[in-house]
């Protein structure tokens, strides 16, 4: 007896998980064709991007878009939408300029963005020497001469070499991030940096930074794009250059705003299954590919669930954070409220990579979860979903980290992102509608399977 | 001593094993590295389609064309750089215009194109009502007095559902290419067919199309774009709609023209590795996607090569093909020549499925050479190609096939290639920098390990 049981388990085995799988990869093939013939996510990205545009913390626009997503989780038919009370950080632009004086004594504006957060010149010209540095380390070996009263120049490239441009992006972020604290705290007037940009244009792109708790002088800091930044760097190398700053931007305190959430209840427990992005967005472009994608993908899973009748067995939640780009509150936030309300999260995905060609999940969880999810890598790869294997979770579910919450982030191809985001770039005609729905598919076969399994 | 030796051998294998991918390892970097920061083909393909735009067979452009493409083999650093003549048809687009009557009586224009090598209606006016069908089957039904003195209108839409957008347009083909055969056959005085095309707007995309040798009418033959085709068919449910036509396309005769071929002659023997693109273009657009991309690839591989000085043992060649698009003449000509000077060729790889990301290169040889690529995917897999498995080679290089020659294509990203292709929107802008550089970094670390192997 003892051949022939080894000889039929394998088979029966076999027959059990074939037909499993087989089950699973036609839910797949159902899911992909729904979305990709009849996906609303284009048409509502459209929508919001050209009838709202970008949506920064603390705008009349963002509130607007506020409005938007509730009527648009409303129609993908969620049985419960409302509104997260989320304080802001309110961070105004208004007027900048910034100019170099040219060999002929004439001035020359430059296109720039003052960061966002940062604080500008009130108004005023400030009128300094450029000091060129090519990144942290020869800025620290400056002598106090050099930077005093100096407008600092930190022209650290995007590196090309990295493959993923968001380690690039990555690589080069503490320029943006911290210039202006290194610099403001050894006396220098203003910092400009060179834009975190895989483009070769002179598109600026504005991003998050943030002065010290101890920074006393918090100098206004700009970038402008890799074009203008070589230029620059070529001129410095020959002659003494001055510029001339003029910005109105400030830091406003604090307003109530809000988080979009909709969900469908689930069939059997009330556990939480999050899809996410950002609803806010930097003031320039269209805020398309960051992060309206998104958003806008996050609710095509829920009317995907609803319109094939999947009948979720946890509660399948959309959330369209609020402050993404310079504050994180809405995640905080979010964070902080299940821990209050004792709600149990299954697992939380965000899509905040833009809208192309899905090629991975990044998983943040167990090694018994991450297993068992790399273990349905065939089912994806009909879907072009390769990678499994990245470590990484979107910023707004990541508060959810310290309660045990299995995260991960949907990996769409990187190679155009870092060209348009932040950026007046960055608007509806840079999505590809296919590439967009694609991304929907994979997260609502994800949330498929781990909807049932978990 | 058994157990030792058991132990011993697959450390010793091992260490070769390791040591050698860790080799390839390095040049892949090495080769990636170049072509990111150093490449010139996104330069290449800016000139050649600012400076030349599209060019198809038998045009002035084209000539022009051929000019460009020896001289940047020879910037390359190709060490021979000739012409290979190629006698190609020449057809003319001249003046077109597809009216439809209103139901007020009064005209309104399509956006339209003629399809290629199509016959138009000698600049006289073609006046018929226009009969809708949705595939061939419908058209089969129809009875002969539904077809005869009509315009038929074709409208097959481009199926969503596939993953690859390739398979769609595969599947849609034929209606691009018979649709005017089958139709001239039952007398009708036209036809009209939907643009193979992956988006939705109204953008008509042409696209050869033949006629067979006994067609006694070789009637014309349009594209028009999926809204209007749409908007058609829609109108068409409740009411008959005539359709004018005025066209002056026609085929005239063939013409000497030129493939451009350049070189590195090998250090150990002169068998002949083959790396190309097709160097025509429809005359819409700037023939960016397809397939100035393809060509600016090629010649970057070649330039690669030289700059990293790999010296590689069997002759590399860049072949920059006539005529694809409407007969294929080159790469027919070009297989015809490899057989009379009795080259050796060890292997052909084509990029003309645009140069967005690479994901995959397809592979036709046999077997045992197949596995060995495959075997090789872990070095492929850091840039983004996880896919080889798919069996079909560039139309240009399969006449090679006959010869037994190991032939292959570069199997990009596919989401947004059918939105442009054949149109007036397959521009510049549409590329990007560095999915046109990985292009070349695949190839060329695929052209590394083949010479190194062969």
């Amino acid at each position: 007896m003892k051949y022939p049981l080894l000889k039929i388990l394998p088979l029966f085995l076999g027959g059990i998980l074939f037909s499993q799988n087989q089950k699973d990869s036609v839910q797949f093939k159902n899911i992909s064709d729904e979305i990709l013939v009849n996906g609303t996510a284009y048409e509502n990205l459209s929508d919001l991007t050209q009838n709202i545009g970008h949506r920064l913390s603390g705008s009349a626009a963002y509130e607007k878009a506020t409005d938007w997503a509730v009527l648009k989780l409303k129609e993908a038919g969620a049985d419960k939408v409302w509104k997260e009370d989320v304080m802001v950080p309110v961070w105004e632009r208004g007027k900048e300029s910034l100019q170099i004086k040219e060999p002929n004594g004439k001035w020359k504006s430059l296109r720039m963005l003052s960061l966002g957060n940062s604080e500008g010149t009130k108004g005023k010209d400030v009128e300094a020497e450029i000091v060129f540095v090519k990144n942290k380390e020869d800025f620290d070996q400056l002598p106090d001469a050099a930077v005093k009263g100096k407008i600092i120049f930190f022209n650290y490239a995007f590196n090309q070499k990295f493959i993923s441009t968001g380690q690039a992006y990555g690589d080069a972020g503490k320029y943006r991030r911290s210039a202006a604290s290194w610099a403001g705290k050894r006396g220098a007037k203003a910092v400009i940096i060179r834009s975190l940009s895989s483009a070769l244009d002179d598109v600026p792109h504005t991003g998050m930074m943030r002065y010290d708790a101890d920074d006393t002088a918090k100098i206004p800091a700009v970038a402008i794009g890799p074009k203008s930044a070589d230029e620059l760097q070529k001129t410095l190398k020959s002659k003494k250059v001055f510029a001339k700053l003029n910005s109105n931007c400030t830091m406003k305190g604090e307003k109530l705003s809000h988080t979009v959430i909709g969900e469908i209840t689930g069939k059997k427990d009330q556990n939480v299954i999050v899809v996410s992005g950002h609803l806010d967005s930097w003031d320039v472009g269209e805020g398309a590919q960051d992060d309206g994608a998104g958003i806008v993908q996050s609710i095509e899973v829920l009317r995907t669930f609803k319109s094939l009748g999947l009948k979720n067995n946890h509660t399948l939640r959309v959330v369209c954070f609020a402050n993404e780009e310079n504050g994180v509150k809405g995640g905080n936030t979010y964070a902080e409220n299940i821990k209050k309300n004792n709600e149990k999260h299954l697992f939380a995905i965000e899509s905040d990579g833009g809208g192309f060609t899905p090629r991975g999940i990044a998983l943040v969880m167990s090694p018994e979860k991450r297993t068992q999810i790399q273990s349905w890598k065939n089912l994806f790869l009909p879907y072009g979903v390769h990678n499994l294997e990245m470590q990484y979770a979107g910023t707004d579910i990541e508060p959810m980290k310290e309660f045990g919450v299995p995260l991960a982030e949907l990996v769409p191809d990187s190679q155009r992102y870092f060209d348009i985001h932040h950026s007046d770039e960055d608007t509806f005609d840079k999505v590809n509608r296919r590439e967009l729905l694609l991304g929907s598919v994979v997260m609502s076969q994800l949330i498929y399977m781990i909807d049932k399994n978990w």
